[in-house]
C-alpha cells in the first residue's frame, strides 16, 4: 500500500536540489519530471547554499566528483541539514578509489543524511568506514540474494542504525531500512542493470518521495529512523504514516523497479537497452497511487 | 510565412558554439544537428576564443555555471561581439541564486547579446537588475498568459528595446520581440514543459535560425532591432526579409513548438516523456520550411 | 570473418575507465553497456590513477576538455601506459584550436595509447604536428572517399608506423590501419552524422573490443602493429587471432556500422534522428558474433 507516497509527490511537486554526475544527469532530471517532482542541478560552491535553500531536497551523488564539486557538496549538505531539507547521499564508487570512499564518509557525517542509497559494495565500503559497533563489515557482500537475505537485512538494519538514517541497498533484491524494520522489495527487472543511471535516477526520486511525504505532515511528525522504528512497522495493508521516511524510500525503489517492468512489457523484439531507457522514464511519467498499489511486490523484516 | 528561415538553416549549415549546461548538452547538440547545423561545444577558458572565432553564432547558457565556465562564457562573449558573430544569453535561472543573476547581467553587458531567451521569471530577473527607463519590473509576471498577454507584450518590447536584442520569453504562450513589434506564438504543447530542456535546445536552436539569416543576407543588412523596428512590421503573409534576427528568432520559436506538436501526435498511450523528448528532435530533423509554413500559429502585436 | 571479437567482449566483460566529453557520455556508458562491457567515468586528477588500475582500458576523449581534465588524461595515460593496458586516444576536435591540438599530441607522447580513432580531419592534425618521416600530411584530405582511397589507406599506414598504434580514421569509409594493413569497411548509414556522439561511442566500444582480444590471448602474445604488420594479414575468412588489436578495432568499428543500418532498418516514417540514436545502441544490445560476420562489409589493403 505504498502508492500513496507517489500521489503525495505529484501534489506537493517538490523541489529537488541536484549535485550528481554528469553522465547520467539527465536522465535524473528527468525521472524527477516524470514523478511530478521538479530538479535544479547547480554544483558552484559560490551559488550551491543559494540553490539548496530554495529547494525541499538535496541529491548529492559523487559519480563524477571533482575538487570543485566535492566543495559544492560540502556546502549544500552542510546547508541542507542546518535547513532540515531532506538530504540523500548516493555514494558512487565508493570503495573504488580512495577519494571517492573518504568523500562519502565525510558527507556522511557532515550532512548527516536522511536517506543512504547505493548498491551492496558501496554502503559496504561506507560500513567499513565507520567504526560500526555492530561488526557488520564480515556480514556484507558484494550482492544481496535469497541466500545471504538474513544477513543482509541485518546489516542493512545495523548500518541505518550506526548512521541514523534509512539505507537502501538496491540490485536485484532492494533492501530499504531503518534500525528496526527492513523493507524486501522484489519489483524491477535484471536488464536495469544493462542500462546506465537507473541508481541515479532512483537517488532523484526518493528525495522527491521523502519530501513529499514530509511536506504534507509537519516536520516534528517524522518517526526518527533509527530510534523508534521497532514500534512503527505497519501492517502493509494499510498506507504508510505521513512523514514516515523508510516507507517514503520504499515506495520510490518499488515505483522505480515497477517502472522497469512496465517498460520491459512494451518492448519490441528488435529494441533493447536505449529504448528500454526511455520507456522506464515513460512508464514513471503514466505511474499513479493506485497503479503502484497494484503493482508493488515487498515484504517487511 | 516563417519557412523560409527554416530552409535557409539547412542550407547555410552554420557553426553554433554552445558553452551551455551539462543536464542536458546531449539534446541542444542534437537538437541544433536536426535543423541541419552543426554544435561545437567548447568551455574551456584557454580556447573558446578560438573556437568562436571558427563559429557563427554563440549560445551562452547559465544553466551549471561554475567559476571555470563563467570565464569561458566571459572571454567567448566578448570575442563573438567583436567578431559580429550572433549571440544569444541564456539566463537559466536567474533569480534563483545572486551569482546567477549577476552572471547574467554580466554577459548582458559584456557580451551585448542579439537575442536574450528565457522564461518569464527569468527575464524579469534580468529586467530588475537593468536601469531600465521602461518601469518594466512591475509589469512582468512569472508566465504569459491570455490574462496579462498585452501587459507582457509591452514588457518583453520594453526590455528589448533597454538591451538592443530580440527577446524571447517562452512558456505556454511565446512572446519574440523587439522594440517595435511582438510575435505572440501558440505552438507548442503542455507537456513539454515536464521534460529537460527544451528551452535549451530552443536557445541552441535559435542561434542556428539567426546565423542562417545573416548568413543569406549581408551583416549590414541586419535591420537594428531597438531603432527601426516599428518600421519593418511584415504582413504575416509575406515572408521575413533576409537578415531579420526577430523573424528568425520567431521562427525558430515556432519550430520547436510545432516539433513539439508532431512529435505528441505520435505518441502510443504507453508512451510518455521520455519518448516525447525523442520525438521532438525526431520532428525537428523532418521538418521543412513548408511544413513550418503550414503549422506555425502567430500573430503580431 | 570478425564476429569472435563480438563474443570475447561479452565472454570477458572488460571495465574502462573514460575521461571523456560531457555531451556525449551517456552513450558512451550505454553503448559500452551495450556490447557486454563495462564503463567507469571519472576525471579527477586526485583519483584518476586508482580507477585507471583496477580497469582494462582507457578511453581519453578531448572533446570537452579543461585544464582539470587535461591533467586528469595526462596521469590517467601514464599510469595505464605503465600498467599496459588498452589506451585509446579519441583527438575531438584537434586542429581546431591550438589547446586542442597541444593536449592531443601531448597524450599521444605521452601515453603511447595503442589506438587513435578520429576523423579524417582530426588524424590528419595530429599528422601534421608529428615530425612524420612519411610526409603524410600532404596526402590527407578532410575526409575519405573512393577517389583519395588509394591515398588515404597509405596516408592511415604510415601515421600507424608513425604512432606505432592502430589508426582509425571513421566515416563514411572506414579505414583501420596498422603499418602494414588495412581494414576498409562500409557498414554504417550517412543519418550517423547527423546525430552527435556516434563516433565517441564507437571509441568506447574500441576499448571494450581491443581489451577483451587481449583478456582472451596473454598480452606478450601481441603482434606489434608496427613493425611486423606486413606478415600477419590473413585472410578475410578466418577469424582474427587472439591479441591481434588492429582486428579487434576493425571488428568494433564494423560493428557499430552494422548497428547503424540495423537501427536504421527499424525506423517509421516519422521518426528521425533521436529515434535513430536509441536504436543503435538497441541494435548493439542485440547483435552478437554470427550477426556481426553476416553484416559485417570490409576489405583488406
Amino acid at each position: 500500500m505504498l502508492g500513496s507516497c507517489l500521489d503525495r509527490v505529484r501534489e506537493a511537486s517538490p523541489l529537488v536540489h541536484c549535485i550528481t554526475n554528469y553522465v547520467t544527469v539527465n536522465d535524473v532530471a528527468n525521472a524527477i519530471l516524470a514523478v511530478g517532482a521538479s530538479p535544479i542541478m547547480s554544483d558552484e560552491p559560490e551559488e550551491v547554499t543559494d540553490i539548496t535553500a530554495i529547494c525541499d531536497a538535496l541529491d548529492l551523488n559523487i559519480g563524477t566528483l571533482n575538487r570543485l564539486t566535492i566543495e559544492g557538496m560540502r556546502r549544500a549538505g552542510a546547508r541542507a541539514r542546518e535547513l532540515g531539507h531532506v538530504v540523500l547521499l548516493d555514494p558512487v564508487g565508493a570503495g573504488a578509489s580512495p577519494l571517492r570512499t573518504r568523500t562519502a564518509l565525510e558527507l556522511l557525517e557532515l550532512a548527516r543524511p536522511d536517506v543512504v542509497r547505493g548498491n551492496a559494495s558501496e554502503v559496504r565500503a561506507l560500513a567499513l568506514g565507520t567504526t560500526s559497533t555492530h561488526g557488520v563489515d564480515a556480514a556484507a557482500a558484494d550482492a544481496v540474494s535469497e541466500q545471504n537475505l538474513d544477513a543482509m537485512v541485518e546489516f542493512a538494519k545495523g548500518f541505518a542504525a550506526d548512521v541514523h538514517a534509512t539505507v537502501a541497498i538496491t540490485g536485484a533484491i532492494d533492501l530499504v531500512a531503518d534500525a528496526g524494520r527492513c523493507f524486501v522489495i522484489r519489483n524491477g527487472r535484471p536488464e536495469m542493470s544493462r542500462i546506465t543511471g537507473t541508481g541515479c535516477q532512483l537517488s532523484g526520486v526518493i528525495c522527491a518521495f521523502v519530501a513529499a511525504a514530509r511536506a504534507v505532515a509537519p516536520a516534528a511528525g517524522d518517526v526518527p529512523a533509527a530510534t523508534t522504528a521497532a514500534a512503527v512497522i505497519p501492517a502493509p495493508a494499510a498506507p504508510p504514516a505521513e512523514g514516515d521516511t523508510t516507507a517514503a524510500v520504499a515506495a520510490a525503489v518499488a515505483c522505480m523497479g515497477l517502472a522497469g517492468e512496465v517498460g520491459r512489457a512494451h518492448l519490441a523484439p528488435h529494441e533493447g537497452n536505449a529504448t528500454l531507457r526511455n520507456r522506464i522514464i515513460d512508464a514513471l511519467s503514466h505511474l499513479d497511487g493506485a497503479a503502484l498499489d497494484g503493482g508493488e511486490r515487498y515484504e517487511l523484516r
